[in-house]
């Protein structure tokens, strides 16, 4: 959006290793020399006057000042009735539309080669309603939530991420076979927006045909769209096919803000130890910088992680190496300038 | 069950290429020498005089007397209400466990191979209650039923399969983190059984996370149990990791009766051609044969048609080669005679 004066980033380091990788991530920019200031925002829930626990007033102040957040894993606070504070975050800001591209990294030895496609998941409704019951000892209901404002929403950007990123084509992703009603209504409005950008091509699939075909050739997809649950499955199943969620980026994106997010877990046993891969973190900085206007930015940062993991020398535990988090970062920092 | 005298079965050859392929498995069971009467039904739904569809009193009448069933590919008939025709089987039996193994054919060229699994899939409930509704305009619901009586039953299957055929362990395949009390019930069912099988090892495991684990590394992987959606779902991604539905065998295990089937489409494009590949209707009938207790026919069956795979000299166009159905099905006769 402005890419002279300074932008103002929401920073929630998140817990366990989050502190870490979060730091990897506000040195590479450093060297990059994005104009940025980092607001660093702690979201631990807070006991409210009516004895429940709701997120900080801190991180809506912020938030709506600075209207994007780049933020670590998250710990769950133990306890029944505690939602997971990732999904809290996600309905708190409205955050409609769960961005994950799966991209492989030249050289970094992965079961697939050559997969570049981005999930586009649901983020608000679905089965990720909240909203089950008890009808008999032993029965219970969920329900899968499905409304045309939230469909057509996710849909329309979709399509639009698809054109701002010269994508092939869209595939709507659904079990409409069994689930006629509320994936049928899904599916309607996916057609109706195809409907409205005939130069954008649009498949639909049942979602146990994509997964299928995606372990057999995932270079056949592009763009897909589909309900919240069925983006859980298949953005994890995808980031399976070039190296796991730690070198996943993910982007949650909003009508009055995004958050940027790494999707792996806060990993207990090795926070603190220096141990951690930044690199899920950093490449949803990117994203986080494409989607601020930053592109020439983003463009060095993404070269110099791609290009440290092809080379292979300076690489955490989890990527196959022994180096610290730290020498990594320092390693990206040292591509980031010589590419300026 | 009888492995004297003279088993009925009753044969749904199905649509499309399902007549092509059950005649191939009636071929290579006379090869074999397997003692079975074949009773040949066809499903197609009658009209009653309610003016509703039906399924035909024939299926009820054979499968009442056989118990055991072997079930080509159906279509789903035109038009709105009528329910997919498979699903109908499923309810019209109780056919309460989806049982999947996916085992690597030696020499077939996949994307993995030493993949050795199960997933046994709850069949009757779930995502797939039917039960849906329009609040408002623009609004649905579709309802999730998860009831204990059906998660016990699957669970106790999944743990009976699993000591049965010398399995190393049950992974209960779920959502609790979001769907708290539907999944949480199944998982609760599973914890239970796990609790009175401490022989068994148990692991319990996120949707997401399996399917991220899948793609990289399946052989941790060995019976898997699960609701009715999630077993949609996967069983059909490791049906890719081993080479699609056309080499994956299924059945459905009810309380009085059971049905084996190929899950592969009806492939009008090639039906009547003698193209089409019957491996996956053979497998199940090998799976067929193990539940009735013919357990030297069954192996010798399955060691004819992985052998033919192999060998590779002999294939439909569906697994790389140019092979009629017929001549596939001779190949396999031939191996099965000589192995007699
Ligand atoms: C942590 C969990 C609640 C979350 C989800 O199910 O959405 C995670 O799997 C994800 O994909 O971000
Ligand atoms: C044909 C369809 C209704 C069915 C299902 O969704 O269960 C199929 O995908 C299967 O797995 O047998």
């Amino acid at each position: 959006q402005m890419s002279s004066g300074v932008q103002q980033i929401t920073m929630i380091p998140g817990d366990g290793i989050g502190p870490e990788i979060s730091q990897s991530v506000k040195d590479i920019f450093s060297a990059s020399g994005v104009p940025v200031e980092w607001e660093d925002v702690d979201v631990t829930p807070v006991k409210g006057p009516d004895g429940n626990f709701r997120l900080p007033q801190k991180i809506f102040d912020s938030m709506s000042r600075t209207k994007v957040g780049l933020k670590g894993p998250l710990a769950t606070p133990i306890g029944k009735g505690h939602q997971s504070l990732n999904l809290a975050l996600r309905k708190a800001f409205t955050l409609y539309a769960n961005v994950r591209p799966c991209k492989s990294i030249e050289g970094f030895k992965t079961p697939y080669n050559n997969v570049d496609l981005v999930t586009i998941r649901e983020n608000t409704e679905g089965e990720y309603s909240g909203i089950e019951h008890i009808i008999v000892d032993g029965v219970v209901q969920s329900i899968k939530l499905i409304t045309e404002e939230a469909s057509m929403r996710v849909a329309e950007y979709a399509f639009k991420y698809a054109h701002d990123n010269n994508r092939d084509s869209v595939t709507a992703v659904h079990k409409a076979n069994i689930m006629r009603m509320s994936d049928g209504l899904f599916l309607k409005c996916c057609r109706h927006v195809a409907e409205k950008n005939p130069d954008m091509k649009f498949r639909e699939m049942y979602l146990d045909t994509v997964c299928l075909n995606m372990v057999q050739d995932p270079t056949q997809f592009d763009v897909l769209v589909m309900p919240n649950l069925y983006g859980d499955i298949l953005s994890d199943l995808c980031a399976g096919l070039i190296g796991g969620l730690g070198v996943t980026p993910s982007g949650n994106i909003g009508e009055d803000g995004a958050i940027f997010e790494s999707v792996h877990g806060t990993a207990p046993d090795i926070a603190g130890q220096d141990k951690a891969n930044p690199t899920a973190l950093l490449l949803s900085a990117v994203m986080m910088l494409r989607h601020l206007g930053y592109t020439e930015h983003a463009r060095r940062i993404e070269v110099s992680a791609f290009e440290v993991i092809r080379e292979g020398k300076v690489l955490t535990g989890d990527l196959g190496g022994s180096s610290k988090c730290s020498e990594l970062t320092q390693e990206i920092c040292r591509k980031v300038q010589e590419l300026a």
